[in-house]
């Protein structure tokens, strides 16, 4: 094999600068440990854009046709950091068409059109890795293919998202309330001007749709995933929970359950003691279940230039690796299972309401009547003092169905005076 | 390749078993995952030991000569896990010679004759792995030289030895002493009736050096590691670093300054905000800061018969896919760098010292004019109502070399009347 192995980066942003930087900072790690050099030599950037600077510096030439990188014999791996879906969906295909072995942090593309592209990757033996699309710099997707490949995972549970994590622990540490953290968040450049997939819970659920595939072989398109995000959660409602012994965090989760997995997106409150619980700020965190480790935590940061290009060279290492020994070998996605979905009435969780109620006897023992006709009971119930007008009661049920709480929900609706503020699932037996 | 890859195992004890257990379970997604069956078809065992009952449930001959195993060319993979030094290093060597791949979970093997049997295997062109040797379900080995291996990291700080966290988590939430504590971890099974290989580090010491080896590719011996246990740990220290800010904890660590690294182990104060203060109970973590992803974290049991068998049975699989492609591929430890270590005036670190002081005038004064004069300041000094006739003083320093803190040490012997009851580092700027 070459000793110089050449790469061709389609983007020349954040991250794919951060890609030249690892590089250059450790070329020589690098080659002692694969015997070989990496090498950007050609960047793809949109006509007009000036980055003669970072070609000069790091040596390479910038190209703005996608032809001049796959027509170039001497490239054997193209790395996509334009995000978004297209063009980035047309130049991987393009690129696996051409013979190049790919890599990508696009989440967006991989949990979307992930299927697509792997199997073309394997129609034309080539290697296709995208580390860097779920956590960037937490190995969790190599982790579940490799060190899990022997266990039986029953549950993923994710704080998959920096920005609301961010705002969330200042919420909880500084009571502060969502407004407040968002514009501080946007300020630091977590968030951007536009929140929606941060605080939405869409990104969160990109990658939980990617981390079910690893985790149970399931194909789940994103309409099956139930996503809740953050946008407009009350500070009162993250401190009541402080109080009843819960931290509240954006919890992306794929839970199995005999043969289907529930995948959701949604504030959660997780108990003081669970390691997720002290995930602070922008930091990340996967949580497993296993049957045969049992509880297993990686943490990490999940964004951010170096971190995401540091999992980018771990892929292209690998697969220098993989091509020195000419073999394309296992792609992460080897195993798959028929893809079902737990229904409502099997999806069983405890529950955290916040009802602001009138000041007015009876109502009360309405709500302890439509708990018990449904056959829930209170596992905790706070209720705080009123203004005379109304008051905020909170309370947390024993665990029920999803289809069980949508009639309690309805009830409270038709035959009482509450209006339910806030709804949030509660981790844990 | 043969559909089924025929495994002998070496012991038949509790991680044996689960061994056996985890293939039983797992057998239909291993296959898929791999292509291949694994079946334990061989077991090693004492003569005399009974051991019928697993043979007839998993259908495996057992035998009580290694040479049976040996000389049965349909046996691929010896698994190791007897446990100490000898016969187990013979015996792998002996596997390797006669051309077998091994997997091991052998610590102590590993951290005293590890560059010996990795050197064989090189030879030998045969696979050997031990991912279970370390914190038994945290993949931490394999992250290291595959996630890690285009970052630069400078630090290594692991809570990986559960039966001292075990002990550790009771002293600070339950205000409990060590003898009680000791006593809970002995009944409870995770400390052995003499608890010297845990109490006294020496246990988290052989996986510092095997972590060393994999986080700087630097051959550590036992006896160039800093070594110091919690055995005789004041439960009022514990409580006192509690009021500082601070969780006690047994740290392994391995910190590179420059081109050398220092290994030690011992009770270290970790700021109650930092991930590894949230590591409770029996629990094990390991903490990477490196240039390239900032900081990480992996987190899971350190020990019990399934994670440990999780761990080897993903190594077998490993092994396999390597069989498969007819290639011995990258052992863990390619990466080599000649060894050494940062000498102790280079070695900087804050403490926190612990002193009974007689309840005299003037002594106070005389330790300030010690550190003055050593040019190390306190950052937090307590000094709480005595008895009359003794009182105890806490002090954390600033940042300062261990040369230092021994003039010190021995200024305070020599000049005062204080008695030095315990010395911990401080983690942290």
């Amino acid at each position: 094999m070459e000793k110089t192995v050449k790469v061709g980066l389609l983007g020349l942003g954040v991250v794919g600068t951060g890609v030249l930087e690892i590089l250059a900072d450790h070329q020589e790690k690098i080659k002692k440990s694969i015997g070989a050099s990496l090498v950007v030599s050609k960047a793809l950037i949109r006509p007009g854009e000036d980055k003669s600077a970072l070609a000069k510096k790091y040596n390479l030439e910038l190209v703005t046709e996608l032809e001049a990188i796959l027509a170039d014999p001497e490239i054997a791996i193209v790395v996509e950091v334009m995000g978004r879906i297209e063009p980035a969906r047309t130049f991987i295909k393009k690129a696996l068409l051409s013979g190049k072995h790919v890599v990508t942090a696009n989440k967006d593309l991989l949990a979307q059109y992930g299927s697509e592209l792997v199997d073309l990757a394997r129609d034309q033996q080539r290697n296709l890795y995208y580390e860097a699309s779920v956590a960037g710099g937490i190995p969790i997707l190599r982790t579940i293919a490799n060190s899990l490949a022997a266990d039986d995972i029953t549950e993923v549970l994710g704080i998959v998202n920096g920005t609301t994590n961010y705002m969330l622990t200042k919420m909880v540490q500084e009571h502060r309330t969502y407004e407040e953290t968002l514009k501080e968040a946007q300020e630091l450049g977590f968030a951007e001007s536009d929140p929606t997939n941060d605080v939405d819970g869409i990104d969160a659920a990109y990658k939980m749709v990617i981390l079910s595939k690893f985790a149970f072989g399931m194909t789940v398109t994103m309409d099956q995933v139930k996503i809740k995000g953050i946008r407009g959660l009350a500070a009162e409602d993250v401190s009541m929970a402080d109080r009843l012994g819960y931290t509240v965090k954006l919890i992306g989760s794929t839970i199995k359950k005999d043969d289907s997995i529930s995948v959701e997106v949604g504030p959660v409150l997780v108990a003081h003691h669970h390691p997720l619980a002290s995930i602070h700020n922008e930091m990340n965190a996967v949580f497993i279940k296993s049957s045969g480790i049992g509880e297993s935590m990686y943490y990490g940061p999940g964004a951010g230039s170096r971190p995401t290009a540091t999992s980018i060279v771990a892929d292209l290492m690998t697969i220098v690796n993989k091509m020195k020994k000419n073999t394309v070998g296992h792609r992460f996605t080897g195993y798959t299972q028929p893809t079902k979905i737990t229904p409502p009435t099997e999806n069983i969780s405890k529950y955290f309401l916040s009802l602001e109620m009138p000041d007015e006897h009876g109502q009360f023992l309405k709500l302890a009547e439509i708990m018990s006709q449904a056959e829930v009971g209170f596992e905790q119930v706070v209720q705080e003092k009123g203004d005379g007008a109304h008051a905020r009661v909170v309370l947390i049920t024993h665990a029920t169905s999803e289809t069980k709480l949508a009639t309690i929900q309805q009830a409270i609706k038709e035959k009482t005076k509450y209006k339910l503020l806030s709804l949030m699932k509660v981790m844990g037996e």
